[in-house]
């Protein structure tokens, strides 16, 4: 079964995107054709959408599903008329915050992926900037660092460093364990004063294979064995050195930063 | 007027945050106290929760709002009877989905952030590395970028490669306009058979000499009048060379892509 999903909202979109996303992974069986319709803030705007996704009806002859952020009642109602299935994401939860707070919203919709503060936008370059000049465990001062992950090669280590800097200003520097580290089963001499800021990254080698073939295909970096080799010696490291580690073989980048967060009791929230 | 906001959460909690931020930000009048509790995903968990959210609303006198997006019942009732206003993030949606589609949710919620698509996953950290590797315009090959942001420096151009790749795996190089470029008001020969697929990102000048100060405090890079002119010779160079471009001065980076995704006919979903 396949059906089609629109994103629609009157800024990015990316709040109708995320809780969208997560609904619709509640059912499993169903193949879904995802579109995003951003800034749509216009009646023209409106229109278009509304005969695309009407469009879409007709052709599949399956009732289209809108997740939808706009604000206005009109704009909503120049869409809903295209006959689709309206998830409005906000109307739900409108009424009772109202009530809660006695005030009525301001209509400000969406101002939390459109506004920006200054002083939030600048902890975030900061840490990427913090994250790009701290990523190769060369030469690198870690004092500054809010943590520092520690894996082998390919481990995951600069990407989520750079989600964690982006979206919670969290500096994060990175260590690559070099085949010195896991001969020597040692930890390097520059890590040790911050010990209680590590984190190890690990993986399953053959996972590790894969990813670091398509990278040197045929290397001896990329053989199983020096993978099964490096990860042991680095699960050994750690063990002794008392890092705490996670396998992010089967977890993606958003939940490797936020069980990192969770051990270390970071409780910043997004930006 | 104050009040403390709870996401809670049996997965990383990226869903109840998104659509709570963006609620919120919808009462302008109201100061948020915000915090995480991501994986609560027993009822040891929700016990703890629950007491933590009860001493808040003893201590503050205002009663805490919750929200929510753990998928058990039995989860949700331990949080609701700390007396706090529960907002349930999919409760309005399953009903309707459930009746459109024919078939029950499958009860895996939170799925789209704690699942890996291994297919998926490697398209963000190529475009990740991607973008790292084509970060600085120095005899980079372009043929491969999806599209490439030009701009003086300090104007948004490496966070928003950044996040272009890893929320949605387009391959986004960039290209600072040098001093020569800037004085010969030509477009970089390298950059001239992609004439289709570059982007400019302009910034206010007195915004860009404040973040220019931040990095190099004093110099003649961060004053007000060098900054001037490079956004002027910067601004007649794209003009003349017809790109398209934005000024990010009020503009967040999440909007930032979307409206060159929207520029480009881009539409990409999240993942």
């Amino acid at each position: 079964m396949q059906r089609t999903v629109f994103f629609i909202s009157d800024s990015t979109g990316i709040t109708a995107e995320t809780i969208g996303n997560s609904i619709l992974a509640q059912f499993e069986g169903v193949q879904f054709d995802k579109h995003r319709l951003p800034f749509t803030d216009s009646a023209h705007k409106a229109e278009a959408a509304a005969l695309r996704i009407k469009t879409n009806y007709a052709q599949s002859g399956q009732r289209p599903i809108v997740v939808n952020t706009m604000a206005e009642r009109a704009l909503c109602d120049i869409v809903a008329a295209s006959g689709a299935l309206m998830l409005d994401v906000f109307a739900p939860f409108i009424g009772p915050l109202e009530e809660e707070l006695a005030t009525k919203r301001s209509g400000a919709v969406n101002r939390s992926h459109g506004m920006v503060d200054y002083a939030k936008y600048e902890a975030r370059i900061n840490a990427t900037n913090y994250a790009l000049s701290h990523d190769d465990g060369m030469d690198v001062d870690y004092s500054q660092a809010d943590l520092i992950l520690v894996g082998v090669s390919r481990s995951g280590k600069t990407p989520t460093c750079l989600y964690m800097a982006l979206h919670y200003g969290v500096s994060a520097a990175n260590y690559p364990l070099t085949d010195e580290d896991l001969e020597k089963l040692e930890l390097p001499v520059r890590l040790r004063p911050y010990r209680d800021r590590l984190f190890g990254l690990t993986i399953d080698p053959q996972r590790l294979a894969q990813i670091r073939e398509q990278r040197r295909a045929g290397s001896r970096y990329a053989t199983l064995k020096q993978c099964r080799w490096e990860l042991e010696q680095a699960d050994r490291l750690m063990r002794q050195a008392g890092i705490p580690s996670l396998n992010t073989t089967h977890v993606s980048i958003e939940e490797i930063a936020s069980k990192i967060f969770d051990r270390f009791g970071i409780e910043r929230t997004m930006f």
